[in-house]
């Protein structure tokens, strides 16, 4: 496949509101990395804070102009010198985080939260383009009959198998508190690995609606019902088994807390604007609990996880990706997840229309 | 509910073939023990063990005459003095399993494997019969909505709980050898677990297609096809992540070996006939492979999974109880699972009629 | 062995600072409970937070008048009609946490954590007397030969291992906030089952040379030197695997997240006086840490490891004992506590001063 | 430094018992590996084997003539051009398992059992030789202060870690089946990590005593005495936590199957001249064990706790390194393990003798 001198990609350009769609030079790569010609690429909460030029992205994104975007698919049509496992023609997802190499995280099977990490889309160009140069070390290899869509969403689809699955669900109760596209894909986890209780927590009727499509026993919208008592009323005072905080608001991380049971689990995963208020008395230890901090995914056992439940067909993600668009329509994707999240949930873009059904 | 003062028992009287419906006088209960009215009353390979009067029954049983049967369901009519748990009306099912109070393993959460333990139906007289007294810490209560069919197999299925779900399932392989009813179960376990490939290796058609009903990907028949060889081209040539070996035959257990994948998991639930000759270099120590003793059910972790599988309706293990019959008919049971095992899975004897659908 | 009738017993009478010693009838036991004569009772911060009368205890305790204490050890001198395990003439210590007797959590385990719990010196009449009743599924069957004052601090001890343990040690660096007795335990149990770095960071000197005595690889005093600082130098920058904080200070709280290296373990004993402002994000989730909060023991799996730690003499916790007082001298062991950290660790009072040695 | 061109090496270099010391070309490196100046290294039970040529190796090793040798230590002269992460003047051990980079094993934490695995000294050119040729991935960092000969005996001490601690010891009975290398460390290792009675079972009384010295509770002879019989009495008839078998003798591990106790773990790790007959019923299943096949260590997690644990001086294994030989003298060694291991334990040969102490 001839590759092209220059190509499209979507940018942020200027510390601002937005990004541009421009025509740049296609990737030069490393000797360990490879080129990907970009089937799709979907719009994670992490570009929309870059888009939006929030007060996080404004302290995290050193490097500008720099090409947004990491939740992608597509094929390989060059491979650098060191390369040793991936050849031209395959087609790939790709691991956001990129390792360091010595660190004991890397050396111990915590590749994920490496010392000195970086990634893609955020520290270095990303994936909104024709085509992007990554590591070798992070793509994984899917089977070229999975769809593009589903292809392009295993990057945050990890995210809730990981942080879901991170202690066993089978025959558990489980709250999940956010009702954005990683809890709502943690709904799907759920159901498929088992749990037998399965409540979902948000504040928008539509996706609250899409989470019940997915396999939630019960959905609350706490805009309009207390969260904790209705908890306690369908676990019968109990409380529940595992509680996943995936909104970082300090209202439901309070609710998360009680509605934890005694002995229970606690994932947390949602970014919070501030510190957090934490009652560790009777919230933590007369509690007894577990909490797991979660971020990333697992390299790359959950990579394994997130393909077996997409090829055996038991995960049941369709109805979550809710959009599919051209490139060209980015504003419409940003704008959808931005201003109406009452509409959507995950937004795929197609560099390659083509791939799109 | 008035208590009479004699009842029916089906029970061993001699040491031969067979079993005989007696009249004998209802149980008195100890001060620590409950006497439960019996709804239905399942057959368990043990049992069709002891009436067959086989090599293993011969050398087990101590006492008889015994009232035969375990795996059943019943509504407490008495209860004793020293109990403080449970009331008159609860419907419970039973923990065959009646530990010691004393030893490492009862103070170590493995009171399933007590150094000193006795067993329902085998080491004292048993449920197949109008009234069964049994200490109240094995008793487990239902919801009383819960099908009488279903809450009489919640003991043999929680072997199959503990068995599959030892370690987690899901997105993972797993062959089971063995299509007897916990093989099956297992199945059914699996599938609702999240399991993302599901292999059942079995010898008759009729049981292996129940195991496509409930969720097996693949079986296969070891009569007619080398299961070794279909489970390396199914898994590509890297052997199943989690392999059960509940058949008892040291064929299988061979193959079981062969097939686990480096890394993997084996458990060994089957009860074999005589030692069995183990390749320890190839298939343990240099596949690095973890092995688990299965052996009854976790007190009372695995009761709350079985139970929250019910109750959620995630578990499909209707098509496995494949026959209901009145107490009175309980040779035609035994005959089904002796003679016809092409023609049943787990059997149900009803000591309440009314209960029956 | 004769029981009188009234027995001294020390007493918070008044919701006011001290206690009394008074003189009561000794305690009728229930069937399930057993009575002990007590040798000797050691003193835990909770009894100093019930002396002292602070906010905790005012807030805590429901029942005035109420004898003190819970960490004891004594011989059964009278055994309830339905015990079945223990008899007259075992020496015994005490697991404070009397469970209930159905929960998930005492059915599954964690009957440390039971859903309603009653705790010895708390909710009931302790062990600062010369008898107490306590229900014999609490009470632990010590080898008659342990010494007296050894035999007395096994429940605190046990915090002490649990925390420690909760996930190994061997190989690991781990960091203990808190110099108090659990804080010091914690270093002797830290160093006895192979952690390599074991840093100790308290407020007293006096504590910091104890604990280098039983195996504190690095003393920090916060008063003088900024843990964090030392901690990073003394890791080269990665941080510690492990971290307890067992002084319930928030500025120490801070600390330890800042410590703990990515992808670490961090273990909550430590009660606080109001709640704890947490970076969750930065702290929690980026770092990819596991949070076990802490309270009481694994009954009995902690406590078969304090035994044989004890036994084994591997742990050396004899410099800790710090002063063994006859009961009557109670007024100088709270003393101690209250005004003299600097001057003691674990203090020991004597019921029977036959075995103060 | 400068590098020579031939280089003194000790090679199989016919089928047939004893090696050959030879001078051939100084390795040439790919680009990802590194060349070692070895300063020295230990003789494994492999290296015995294929000097002695016994079945194994004849079955084993395909390429003659081959260098022999595995377990060293040595200084890095040169490195490759794809090489990231050493340089030269580091001195380095080895990990001998060198892994694929592609099969799940490898992208799962289990790199050590990859699907596709070479071992240096058996697949490859090994390090008993001046200089070596490894794949940078496979070469452990030494701190520079460690002596030379327990840097060199870091690989079998990581079996001896590995083995002992895959489930944790602190507060267990451990008994090791076999008095080699292997089994000696081991008692180190478990008497480090707080196992709190630890039983060794060998035939050596040589071998015995050194046990004694680096940490057996008891030392049984399995010449001379019962080891069933004597450790069911040392632990009143309950078993023990954990069993290792280190000898590969069948009757070994028989009677580590019958002292392992309800419950407990079973690490398999010696080498067996045939299949072995093992009681499934009564020994696995009844018995609930849970056994480990150990090979090789996790890369890199068991070469963080061997370094720690020798770096922190809690591990005591100097009295277990008998042996420090010059190269030259390696008949002297090799003899010593072959004729008369009732007067050697661990044989270090040195290539540099600047290293001798």
């Amino acid at each position: 496949m001839e590759i092209p001198r220059t190509m499209k990609a979507l940018r942020k350009t200027k510390p601002a509101f937005g990004a541009q769609m421009v025509e740049i030079p296609v990737p030069k790569i490393q000797p360990h990395e490879v080129l990907v010609k970009v089937h799709a690429c979907s719009i994670c909460g992490t570009d929309v804070s870059i888009y939006e030029w929030n007060k996080w992205a404004q302290g995290r994104i050193k490097n500008i102009p720099q090409t947004m975007g990491h939740e992608f698919t597509g094929e390989i049509v060059q491979v650098g010198a060191h390369c040793t496992r991936l050849k031209i023609g395959d087609i790939v997802s790709v691991e956001t985080h990129i390792p360091d190499n010595y660190s004991k995280q890397t050396l111990t099977g915590q590749m994920h939260i490496a010392k000195e990490m970086k990634i893609v889309g955020v520290d270095r160009d990303g994936s909104m383009a024709e085509y992007v140069a990554i590591p070798e070390l992070v793509a994984w290899k899917n089977d070229p009959n999975m769809p593009t869509h589903l292809a392009s969403v295993q990057e945050p689809l990890g995210n809730a198998v990981y942080c879901t699955l991170v202690t066993p669900v089978h025959g558990q109760s489980i709250a999940i508190f956010g009702d954005g596209p990683i809890g709502l894909f943690s709904v799907a986890v759920a159901r498929a690995a088992g749990a037998t209780t399965i409540i979902l927590v948000g504040l928008e009727d539509f996706r609250l609606q899409l989470a019940k499509q997915v396999g939630a026993d019960y959905v609350i919208n706490a805009r309009y019902e207390n969260p904790t008592a209705r908890i306690m009323e369908i676990t019968q005072g109990d409380g529940v088994d595992i509680v996943s905080e995936m909104s970082g608001s300090p209202v439901a991380m309070e609710q998360c807390f009680e509605v934890v049971r005694r002995g229970g689990f606690l994932r947390m995963f949602g970014i919070f604007k501030d510190k957090v208020n934490v009652d560790i008395n009777d919230h933590i230890i007369f509690k007894g609990i577990t909490i797991h901090g979660i971020n990333g995914r697992l390299m790359f056992d959950t990579w394994f996880t997130v393909s077996n439940l997409l090829k055996s067909g038991r995960l049941n993600i369709e109805p979550l990706i809710t959009h599919k668009l051209p490139f060209e329509d980015y504003e419409e994707g940003f704008h959808l997840m931005l201003e109406t999240p009452k509409k959507c949930s995950k937004v795929v873009l197609y560099m390659d229309r083509e791939k799109m059904k």
